[in-house]
């Protein structure tokens, strides 16, 4: 459960080397210097592509090799298919991330040198709602790990609305959707991985939010005021936006403004 | 309290435009592709400095500044004093918050031309726990706001112990080392702004800490372990390099493993 750090793993000698590069959450100009540094140096480029409704996403992350690292060749891997709607959720997710692990892992060792460096680019940050470092923890083959750090969905939000994410000294919550469906409230709140429109089961008459779906790609759009005046006009967005697009990914700050 | 959005100052014509910009927070590779390509289309950038103890914060400045963008002069606002223990916390912040929007905006007016860009540089990411946007919210000047999202501490500490914030489906707090002293408690959370050692305050058996101190600079410091095994050393560290260094800043991931 503890990730024991990579030290202990080095001292076996030469092993390869995984990047796990952050690329932010839909601008391609949010990558770091540092993530565009590591990109180059990469031997190889590990895309999970996560079929048809995601396909913008992987079309986002050829841009961002087009722009800085043409050179650096492109490994896409099929991600295992999921049960979204498992008797045990738990389970499931531990079965599907062995999967994964054992495509990922097999995709690295056939592409990079025993020396060489694995670039897995990442959406968002790799340390918020991702499974990339849980299923690296999983390999066999002893491998060196590095984490960029990218600019997450909740920060593209916060930008993009020109928002403060806490009030004065108080506390910041960063929840899913189906938490907020089972009932978890808090004054302040950034909800993601919302399948559906939980807000709509969990406003005061205080309750503003800030909404913002495909934040960074050229379809964003952002609604703001009192969940109780624009809430059931953003669900019904949401579900035309993804029927015209085929896909959405969108979030929110709920927040109780008494 | 609600930010209006620039929408409606757009329409009275030529005004200042301020990109705030997060420049991550140590490393200054960390800066995106857009933070460097803002910061050179900038006429001035306006640093705030916070005094003495920050003074390496203010040197890491001027070295993103020195390689990205040699060319734009730097203007340096004296932050106002501002009293660390008031009797009424909240007031003695919109006082202070008051005074600093005077000095920023008179440094802004002065040093940009009318339908210039004047980009201030912010610590980590401009949406957590700081007061950038607020203060100039209190600009009676009409200005452009545009806010380029950074890296925050938070990424910079789990990228540094390559773990996760999360675990799966579950939520994450974001809080501060004064509501951990006043009590709050959650199975997962990372705490910033604790000027002594809350987390000794705050732990049970299980509480699992991955701590870091001056994370992307030259002098990070990172342990992990339990907190019943490695808090109290931690704390003497703390007091240490406070004292090595004349200033500190830390943040740390508690998680009940259990
Ligand atoms: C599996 S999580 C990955 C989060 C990512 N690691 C990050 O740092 O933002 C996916 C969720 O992030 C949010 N998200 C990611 N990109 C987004 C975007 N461009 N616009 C709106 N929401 C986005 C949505 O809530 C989505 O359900
Ligand atoms: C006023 S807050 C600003 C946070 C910043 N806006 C961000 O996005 O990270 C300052 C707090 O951030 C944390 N912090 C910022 N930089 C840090 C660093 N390099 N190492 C450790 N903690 C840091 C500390 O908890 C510190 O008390």
């Amino acid at each position: 459960m503890v990730y024991t750090g990579i030290k202990e793993l080095f001292e076996r000698g030469i092993m390869r080397r995984i990047a796990i590069i952050g690329i932010g959450s839909g601008n391609p100009q949010h990558l770091t210097v540092e993530g565009v540094a590591t990109l180059q140096q990469a031997d190889v480029v590990i895309a999970i592509d996560k079929g048809e409704e995601k396909h913008d996403l992987l079309e986002l992350r050829k841009e961002i090799l087009a722009t800085h690292s043409p050179d650096v060749p492109l490994v896409t891997v099929l991600d295992p298919p999921r049960d979204r709607k498992p008797v045990d959720y738990q389970a499931e997710v531990q079965r599907w991330h062995q999967a994964r692990a054992e495509v990922v892992e097999r995709a690295v060792v056939e592409n990079t040198p025993e020396d060489g460096t694995a670039a897995i680019l990442v959406w968002g940050d790799p340390s918020l709602y991702d499974s990339t470092l849980r299923v690296i923890e999983r390999f066999t083959t002893p491998v060196d790990v590095v984490v960029i750090p990218g600019i997450t969905a909740v920060q593209a939000l916060t930008a993009a609305h020109r928002i403060v994410l806490n009030r004065i000294g108080e506390e910041i919550v960063i929840t899913t959707g189906r938490q907020l469906m089972d009932g978890a409230r808090h004054r302040n709140c950034v909800v993601m991985l919302d399948g559906g429109a939980a807000w709509l089961t969990a406003y005061t008459p205080y309750t503003y939010m800030w909404w913002g779906a495909y934040l960074g790609t050229d379809k964003e759009v952002l609604r703001s005021g009192y969940a109780h005046d624009i809430g059931a006009e953003v669900a019904a967005l949401k579900t035309r936006l993804r029927k015209e697009h085929g896909w959405i990914m969108d979030i929110y700050l709920l927040r109780e403004l008494n």
